[in-house]
């Protein structure tokens, strides 16, 4: 396949940490990008104008669920995914196999495909490396994903079988595709095993894919795990070509993860937290829930330029969320977008001025993780 | 109470429709004008920047709800409504009255105001016209009402004491007035008895307020008899000032009520509807849960220039509808207001034109009123 308009363009580097360009039909991706979440075709409480204004350029949507609704040939004859829902610049659509694996109500893996139950209403579906390309293919992406098995971290024999299933599978997603005007990335698997991830990262690349995306972490390993794991991948991966890191993630995972060389992050974490009323700030999430938030005249972050911040108080979103209005949702949102999106970018301008260690250890020392349930 | 600076000028009239400039604090408005409602101080799933987009120039915030949360001194304490939801255009607040007789869980009227329970919690709270006006000059909008009583249109004896008490609770809000920066508004009740209507507007107009409201319409009469008390009210009150039928309404109605005088209308309609997935178009409203939609690639309504009109398909809004995703509230609450802001706006210029009366003919004949539920 020739996919010769996904040209990427390494403009800087800093050690392992890289900052890039990525071409599609829909515009360039300055990398590191972090893609929001629109799972439904829509980034759940924003419009596609705010999420614009958020300076997001890539938006991830899920193959799963779009399939089972409202369905690949409605979202085809309405002109693909970006006319759909209107997001005229870069989308990227994950295989459907993640989803089936975590979401399905029953499923059936064999060497062929998967057999599962809508999350839905219980009816049956089979998904095959095959029909997964052939779904992307009506979707419209620019970016599509090969289909594999993300297996348990923690059970190897799964993992390695799994691993296998999704070699096989991945040369049968590059002979299934038929679009020249997508790019079709491998995913590399294999636990939190070194030597799995190595194998799976040298069979992948040497597909010839034109990029490359790492499955099968931020999944119940550890931090130090996961961390590993991408210095042993992103070593064997070829450096000219994008690399993905799936599902991921926070902002301590968004620097570590761009420390060890990676260039394209997505996670639905800045909505579903938005949700639960949790803004990301630079010391760490602050839940505005919180009764001391609600004589609060602050915005959410006082060095944050997103409309939410410019506009409103504390104060004001904690009685949107007291009163259970959907306006705290969407304003949480676009606030807590556009702190991964800037925090992404300001790590690009960093790389290239050759002061990312630096900023990355400001940033990650001021910022303090928190891992309690609805934050 | 001096309030010059809410200076109201007439720049046309057909026979009763009338073209105004209402002046405010923050800034003036066209009439006839329609305010969207925003409850708990934020028009339910639209940013006040979607709203701007609207077109829409006055927002009618809810005394009772904001009184119970987050509380006029909190509300106060951040600057006033204005503030607090970053509206920096005209608004107006209710008295509180209406809600205490349609919301609250118990309530027990005397002379001297309304004891009623809190229909969130239940707690025990009392209203008075000069804790109303009180409340109200801590919430800060520019045209702010007194305290009434609105009674079943079906019970004349009810209608006759609320009346009664009305015009004397509209005497001790005069009284209880502070602030020169807001324009108290008198309101003529009277049930649809054309005799005591016509008493009411006599009586309120008498005491010198700087506007009028109608009160007690759209609440279980039929249009036949809401015209009517419109014709006999409008008759009386004097031309000079503004007038505002409170709670109206649909598209016909806001005709109906243009073409008896009326200058200022609110309903929640637009927005409400919205959430139940029903959309205003110039031949009437239409489900876009309806699965007729499921495919069909036009816009709600091909002659609206709205945000979603202009940028997503009926089969793209039934999607969001059906995945139950917030931003079909969104999309749809900035159409149905849209539609009522663009057709308050067209109604005005065709008064300056002298030809209102073949527009709204013209209007009525194609928009199809319906009333069936959920619609």
């Amino acid at each position: 396949m020739d996919t010769s308009s996904f040209k990427f363009d390494l403009v800087a580097s800093e050690k392992n940490a890289r900052a890039g360009v990525l071409h599609t039909p829909h515009g360039d991706l300055l990398t590191p990008v972090f893609a929001p979440v629109g799972t439904q075709a829509t980034v759940k409480a924003v419009t596609p104008a705010q999420l614009e204004e958020t300076g997001a350029s890539l938006v991830l949507s899920n193959t799963y669920h779009l399939y089972l609704r409202p369905g690949a040939d409605l979202v085809s004859e309405m002109g693909g995914l970006h006319e759909f829902m209107h997001w005229p610049h870069p989308m990227l659509t994950d295989s459907g196999g993640f989803q089936v694996f975590s979401l399905a109500n029953t499923r059936k893996v064999d060497e062929d495909g998967v057999t599962f139950k809508s999350h839905i209403d219980g009816s049956t579906h089979r998904f095959t490396p095959e029909s997964s390309i052939q779904i992307q293919e009506k979707l419209g992406a620019d970016i599509i994903m090969v289909f594999d098995e993300c297996a348990d971290p923690n059970n190897e024999v799964y993992i390695r079988q799994a691993m296998r299933r999704t070699h096989a599978w991945a040369e049968r997603c590059l002979h299934a595709q038929t679009r020249s005007d997508q790019a079709l990335f491998g995913i590399v698997q294999g636990g939190i095993s070194p030597e799995l991830r190595r194998q799976s990262a040298q069979f992948i690349s040497s597909l010839g894919f034109p990029g490359h995306a790492i499955g099968g972490l931020s999944v119940g390993e550890t931090k130090t795990e996961m961390n590993a794991m991408l210095e042993v991948v992103n070593d064997i991966l070829p450096s000219e070509k994008p690399r993905y890191l799936m599902g991921v993630g926070s902002p301590e995972d968004l620097i570590n993860g761009i420390f060890r060389g990676v260039d394209i992050f997505d996670c639905v974490l800045p909505t579903r937290l938005a949700r639960h009323a949790s803004a990301f700030t630079p010391t760490g999430r602050i839940n505005l829930m919180n009764a001391g938030y609600a004589h609060d005249k602050a915005p959410i972050d006082e060095s944050c330029s997103c409309y939410t911040c410019q506009n409103f108080t504390r104060a004001y979103l904690r009685h949107l969320i007291v009163a259970k209005e959907m306006l705290a949702a969407t304003l949480i949102s676009i606030h807590n977008i556009q702190f991964l999106v800037s925090l992404v970018k300001t790590s690009r301008q960093a790389i290239q001025e050759n002061r990312f260690a630096a900023f990355a250890d400001t940033f990650l020392q001021s910022y303090q993780p928190r891992r309690k349930r609805g934050e």
